[in-house]
């Protein structure tokens, strides 16, 4: 998907909602696991209910991989379903990805090529040869961190360098020589509020993928205030707060009401920004 | 396994090889490809002959993953294969996770619980509680990113604080806040020569993984000379060097021939160092 046309969704839809699917058989009702694939089930389900209200879907490898081989049928299929029958919204595989040159080589076939996802989260730390293979696909999106949500984002990410410049910051900078607005996203956490503006200063015209509005504490209107460009810029991911809103029967539904009001509260934000 | 049965290993096979499982078919030998589950035959005749001269296995999920439900079917054929046959050896999956502490368990949970191996990469980048959901399993290991043996390792890694401190040092000291010597365990790429003194300053007890040998270039003579400790403190790996170095029928032989060449250069470093 190019940017243009998320730029096109994100207006149509009047949303930059992207719904985490963080599947953890623990956390599902009770309902799906009478079906042969419950993960793949319950996706289904969810991802039914908030199409309307959202852009892009983001499976969670991690929770794919903890139940091995079936973990990951599930995730092929939930990727083959939304392909098949949402073909408008961007697939982000948060994978968080990284390695030297021909193993990240082997990483970007893998997710590019064999399940042909739209966009991964690649992690930094190994610099430009670890990230540059994921770069090389046409129409596919590098989705790379550089402030995160978590608390462990402060031990690293917010170190100075002699010239009083921080990693994050150096992430973002380096990074513009390796992509660009085209092929690459950043990672920055809904939780680091006001940080949005030095982000904005270094990447103002990338889109962000900004994990963290609801379960982590994040507020959207302060990521929107902070964050929103003149082509909104941001896809705003929201899992534990859609996908496991309700645990009865009912639960797609009750997801597809979160995700709705999140749209609801998005379009607001976008009228507000003259979008 | 836990750090006196690894020192004890290393000790018996005067050895302290770590042999890389990067298995591309793209590379493997004709012969293979005729017997049902080529990938792990391939694995299976190169464990065999490479077992007497290495304490280590270290399958790049990267290579697997690249193959879809397939490919993650070898690996976990692979893994299981070496638990039963060579329960000796650890086996190392390099797969560079770390994502937010509720992720990270999972992938915790996955390499732990349902793959059951011994040994995790893991990357830095997102801070504490990243990494210390893998610290939670009595006997397994982590193995963080510290000063990695590619090119871009310069990007962001040496970036040196108002104090002078490079990341990679930081990475070290503020790391070991959250782990010790008996459950984690450090990347340090041979290519990093005299580098490897900076890291025993900062890191004098602690294991190291050291890919880098062979194609990377790294000497197996500089790494011991600024790296080896008192109870060795080495894990050297070697992948394309051993396991490509025949592409005809006899690979497993030549592969068994290269890991003891590099065995026997073992032993005399071990000597050297009164070991």
């Amino acid at each position: 998907m190019t940017r243009q046309e998320l730029i096109q969704q994100i207006k149509q839809k009047r949303s930059f909602l992207c719904v985490g699917l963080d599947t953890d058989p623990k956390k599902m009702p009770q309902c799906v696991f009478d079906l042969h694939d419950p993960i793949f089930e319950f996706n289904k389900a969810i991802i039914d209910a908030t199409a309307p209200y959202c852009v892009a879907y983001k499976p969670n490898l991690a929770f794919y991989e903890a139940y091995g081989i079936k973990g990951m049928e599930a995730f092929v299929k939930t990727c083959e379903y939304i392909k098949e029958n949402h073909p408008n919204h961007l697939i982000i595989a948060d994978a968080k990805r990284g390695d030297i040159g021909n193993t990240s080589q082997m990483y970007a076939r893998t997710f590019f090529e064999e399940y042909n996802i739209d966009a991964l989260t690649v992690a930094p730390y190994m610099g430009e040869d670890s990230v540059t293979p994921f770069l090389q696909y046409e129409g596919k999106w590098v989705i790379l961190l550089a402030l995160t949500s978590n608390k462990g984002s402060h031990d690293f990410q917010l170190t100075e360098d002699a010239q009083g410049e921080r990693l994050f910051e150096k992430v973002l900078k380096k990074s513009q020589e390796w992509g660009n607005t085209n092929n690459m996203m950043y990672v920055v956490g809904a939780t680091q509020g006001k940080m949005f503006e030095d982000i904005r200063k270094l990447a103002p015209d990338h889109f962000l993928l900004v994990p963290g509005v609801g379960a982590q504490g994040g507020s959207l209107q302060e990521v929107c205030k902070y964050g929103m460009n003149k082509d909104c810029g941001l896809l705003v991911n929201s899992s534990r707060g859609i996908i496991y809103a309700s645990n009865d029967d009912h639960f797609a539904e009750v997801a597809g009401n979160k995700a709705r009001e999140l749209q609801q509260e998005m379009d607001e934000e976008l009228t507000k920004a003259g979008l």
